[in-house]
């Protein structure tokens, strides 16, 4: 039995090394940053939309040295399709992200800065940043003038529980380009790798520009 | 029709392939440091000075894999002459500086202390730092003992407008080697590549000298 | 006479060559880091049980050019089996851990994190690290919710009796998974060299977290 | 006219390449941590004390990419024997300090925290470093328990008296490892390379965990 052209696209099983080979060259220049340290964080590219498929970086990886083997292709329920290893406990993050903003790519990071504002900011129920020019750089933003809401989720090992918050919340602020789960870390995600991988050097730019400003200055 | 040596050299078009080379690898080290992510920054250096060509950065480009091919040779009106892309909304201030200083590359950053310090420091107008020895890399700086003011301007979207601002800025303050955007970046130039690349390592390190200094010191 | 297969794997000689690179490695990776500067910090990987045989760093060698032939096989005496230089004189409390554990492998980190908070919390006789979601990556630790104590030590040069004191506090606290020696550094432990490797990554984290969320926030 | 093999050793001509290769190699190192940008710091190693020659980095060269062609020979009143360019103005305090101390090398570099620290501490004339760990990898400590003082010296472009400054000073404090010019940077030095580079990493360490200590705990 041979595999049509078409049915190759549409598993996206062709396009499953690139997307792997991108996610592990990002992973180690996270890991250089000190964002995905202690095997922590986890990477997830849509390989394709129509079945849902998603290459994701297997759990427990090293990013110092993520290489294509870590990275694994699931289906829209977490199932594996190809590679070895078990996909992330937080892979139902990733796909309910990829379901409601119908995006093509989502990081997840653990900084120091986003450990220590998730927490300070917890009451308040999300961070404002505004007025800075690397707004510029989130998808649809056209001017430092804009306020950026970045909600705050009180962490939870209750994977269902905890993807029917991330649900709500997003629902709730249609605007939001990320979220943080209160002294855990970062979500945002993108069109594609590289606007994903933009989206975190941005809002972790200006969460160590929060972090300094509001912990360091007098009051 | 052949084109002569002397056309050749005045368009500068032999001499943008190492600009283009200097700006991509400065480019990258920048962004290790973390002084250009997100796509964030540009960097130019004039190729001729008559008629005025300029190597620049393409806009949205990622700084961490920056190569040759995201630079474009502009001329003096920022009409692209080689490379494909766009260049960046702010080369009208890459111009801008080029003719008021004569400068030979305008390099400018994001950095985390520039967004802090240009906010803290808006109502005064600049940002001075005197007495440090690192001050004597700056051009014609011969002593600790200089005193460099270094302008803040709002940020803005109306380039054109901010154009006009620097200018000013630049005309009120001959002596300056640089300045900053409010909660955007820094800019700075020099002769060539190499002096510009000095002038920003040395405004980076005294920002954050000075940051550290005031924000956590005891007052 | 020859010796059988038997005899050279008891005394781990065959897998001294991938433990000594393992160690190069993860070096190499902290100096970067900042975390084992000026030739300090020291590291060991099990290469057998029993007989008792560890692969450790040779004493004063700089960690950012750190090499196999830099390695020392030692019995569990201390005694060098194989390779040339002088085993740290912390080797004791490599064995300490290595016999209280069983652990495969024992990391040893000097941060500027580590060395505060040592100082810092030294009366209280330890840190409380609990509520962050990096805690699920020590052995063992299934949620955030957890509460890791990290002893703090009073640093010493008498060997015999800081090993004896390390003893005691590993007896008292049978859940840790790291302590910390004041004004000196981290000291941690896992089942391989992977697993400690992560640990030393998850605690390092956690102590710069610690720090600038107690040295830097209003109180 | 033939050279014997005495005369060349004594010149330290064969020993000149080594030399130069270890400068560049820990001058390229020092810039990626950031302790001597802008073409700052200056590196230099005997390389014959009989007549005295000494491998020194050339004045105003960028040390991120520090080449052997960088390092110049030149004789002990600072006359260029080998190599293009100028030896950096401050030669005369390297050669006060090999002089004085019989150093095989003499590193110096400009960092942050060195910055801070030498301005805010001046008053005082100098630096107490105790108590730490990493004090054991100075020369000749032996503990942890050892109180290191690290002179401050004020800054000055007049390198005649700058020069004979640092003589009264490394006179009055026959055990002290290093000094600090007043926001300008650390000197520190070795019998040979690798133990001067081993003593910048300790006190820029050590100032580092100084810095933040002093500037951001509660008091």
């Amino acid at each position: 039995m041979s595999v049509s052209k078409e049915e190759t696209q549409n598993s996206g099983l062709e396009r499953f090394p690139v997307a792997a080979t991108e996610l592990a060259e990002i992973g180690r220049g996270f890991y250089a940053r000190g964002w995905v340290l202690g095997t922590s964080g986890n990477l997830s590219a849509v390989v394709s939309h129509e079945p849902l498929t998603l290459a994701i970086t297997s759990s427990g990886v090293d990013k110092g040295g993520l290489a294509v083997e870590d990275i694994l292709l699931i289906d829209g329920e977490g199932i594996v399709l190809e590679g070895r290893g078990r996909p992330s406990a937080e892979t139902r993050l990733h796909l309910a992200v990829v379901k409601l903003r119908g995006a093509g790519s989502v990081l997840h990071t653990h900084s120091v800065w986003s450990n220590i504002l998730s927490d300070e900011f917890l009451g308040e129920g999300g961070l404002k940043i505004e007025g800075h020019e690397m707004l510029k750089g989130l998808d649809g933003v056209e001017t430092h003038e804009h306020c950026e809401w970045l909600p705050i989720i009180e962490n939870s090992q209750d994977m269902t529980r905890l993807a029917s918050t991330v649900e709500q919340v997003l629902t709730q602020h249609p605007k939001a380009h990320g979220f943080l789960l209160r002294r855990h870390g970062l979500y945002t995600w993108g069109r594609n790798v590289a606007e994903a991988k933009r989206h975190i050097e941005i809002l972790e730019f200006l969460l160590e520009v929060t972090g300094r400003t509001r912990f360091t200055r007098k009051h």
